[in-house]
């Protein structure tokens, strides 16, 4: 990411690594839930916002790359595949 | 899940924690990635990846409480409040 | 969907075949603003929009189908193949 | 769009409109469903069907203003709106 800030890239990295953490938590408590026969309705709903919480980490993540590596790519002169990597990345989200 | 076999309830319930712990897995080695400043596109198709697979733990669980609980719900004539829950996860999952 | 009250029945298909008369509206409009290259993203947030209209039509479709076929088929004791169905249009929707 | 090649752009704008026609058609093939009461499931799975055909409408309109508005933007070290903006229709995408 060689055009953030650098204070901005290691705020960005540790947001990642704490939701990250988190999220392993999460897996750990449905795991728990489902080991000790908790209602599945219970479950499916901690599954969903587990869920949820990657889908924000993938969104934080796409940010600081898009501003991070893209921009650099593009005032580099040499977007055509950051482009096309993005766009796989997108597809693969969506 | 009262009108499940047992032997059909505790091959899911094994499917499910096994599937669990590899997901468990998978986050970690993810912390790891961003940790080590692992490229972006790497971490997003594996963020991409663990979603997908947290989205097949979901529809497990979906079936399993299908087959079991509602299906029993139904056929005990009490189907009003396990078909609102049904709806109200399936919308959460969509 | 021979266990609904046909009241609730035609209730559904009206609020259905509205919902539909007004994404078809909203897919004409898309068209015309691409049509008259209007700024991409006010196109990409209509389409947005139009596709969780859609999502929100799949979920009344299912959810008829559940109180309708998927009862039915469960009191009958012929839950088998519709809890098959059932299971696969989910995955095709999650 | 200003720096693709006018032949790409007016490429990408008559598939956008072939395929929103497309999408227009499905919609009242649903409607046609829906009105005649047509099997749930059938109806189902061309909704399905309809809603990924605009997901991909989505993809190709979001290639096209970051291959033009957003890699013009970044070139005109003006990129802080067009990044920003981009991320919001990502999310709402997502």
């Amino acid at each position: 990411m060689p055009d953030m800030p650098s204070s901005t890239r290691s705020q960005n990295k540790q947001q990642l690594l704490n939701r990250l953490r988190k999220i392993e938590g999460q897996v750990r408590g449905i795991y728990r839930m489902v080991d000790s026969d908790t209602y599945c309705v219970d479950v499916l709903n901690q599954v969903a916002a587990c869920r949820a919480a990657l889908s924000r980490v993938g969104v934080l993540l796409l940010e600081t790359h898009i501003q991070g590596c893209v921009v650099q790519a593009i005032k580099d002169e040499d977007e055509a595949v950051a482009v096309d990597e993005l766009m796989e990345v997108i597809r693969r989200f969506i």
